[in-house]
């Protein structure tokens, strides 16, 4: 009956973690149209995952809903951004990003999850255009800049093949998380969390759906 | 008993083809370490997803492993490449990404699934590097430069508040599907397949991992 002792001892898999990074925006969004409670089933349509596996991941972290109410939003967006340590601010250095910052450094979903981007590297930096918060550095400075007491995590958004230099270099800094833009595989020694974000897979899923759409007309 | 069946009738959830999109880079891997064969038991070790959750997905298509020997790596990968529609060429074109063009032109992930970058468009055409096989164009000059019979998708890199007015432009041009980068939803007239790309929730599932690492230590 213990589920939640469960946890402990099972690692949760990437793609639960996944799901419930998907259940905090849509509540998020829910919230801003002054919502107050959500059931499993509208959640299910919402995002087209299976409600009985919501209630499972859900029930895993000890937020159950309430028979014809459901599940209160504030309280289960409070626990899940507890879960994903959405709850805090994390300080997000960008390493490589160009003029492609400008999408990040505007991104609302960054702002809205606390992930403040604070420091930019570029191999090119006088060639940028972004607010004054934000100091804009040469990649040569990555170990005079970054602060791993201040900069939590970098995203890396440099052609493949310079990736795993500064996935190096970052260690060796002692920064905590990663997340970079390519398909291949980086080593670390163990001390540095790095996912990457893999634009194929969402390629994936945007020409299935043109092919299902084709099936239908 | 008629599984194949199902899918004509019941929508596959995003997750599902999500999951499918993630055997298939695995299966790609594993080829190029010349294996022929794979157990659910070793791609649920390799992705952290349940087995009996692959074995589910792969049966929706027809697709068998034989007990004691596993999936045939070459054939399963033929089928899942037939499902997403990978077994054929993509054109994409490439809107606002600035010098981040780098990094998708130079993407391993998007050359092996056939995706083809062949037009940029930027609202600073002068200032990219990129190989002499793409074509660089202002964005003024969408309309005129992008063919729907020949560019099948954009990948679109803009601040989020620009996105809208591309997707419009995009939906009456006649492109098929659109990827872009950014957390807001967008409009469409129904006559184009969208998906985005959100970064958040990749980070959200790094934070967990960081969390996570610290609970271990």
């Amino acid at each position: 009956m213990n589920k939640k002792g469960k946890i402990k001892t099972k690692k949760i898999s990437e793609l639960t973690i996944r799901r419930l990074s998907i259940y905090y925006r849509t509540l998020n969004v829910l919230e801003k149209l002054y919502r107050d409670t959500l059931s499993s089933k509208e959640l299910s349509e919402i995002e087209g995952i299976n409600s009985a596996q919501i209630r499972k991941d859900l029930s895993l972290f000890g937020s159950f809903g309430v028979r014809g109410i459901g599940y209160d939003i504030q309280s289960l967006k409070k626990a899940l951004s507890d879960i994903l340590g959405l709850n805090r601010k994390w300080n997000v250095v960008l390493i490589g990003a160009w003029q492609f910052s400008e999408v990040l450094v505007n991104s609302e979903a960054l702002k809205e999850n606390n992930f403040i981007i604070t420091k930019i590297f570029n191999e090119t930096s006088d060639k940028i255009n972004i607010n004054d918060s934000i100091m804009v550095y040469d990649i040569d400075q990555l170990e005079k800049r970054i602060d791993p007491k201040k900069d939590h995590i970098a995203i890396i958004a440099l052609p493949p093949q310079k990736v795993q230099n500064i996935i190096y270099r970052l260690e060796k800094i002692g920064i905590e998380g990663v997340l970079y833009f390519a398909s291949r595989a980086v080593k670390t020694q163990g001390n540095m969390v790095v996912i990457n974000q893999d634009i194929s897979i969402n390629l994936g899923m945007l020409t299935y759906k043109i092919m299902e759409k084709k099936q239908a007309n």
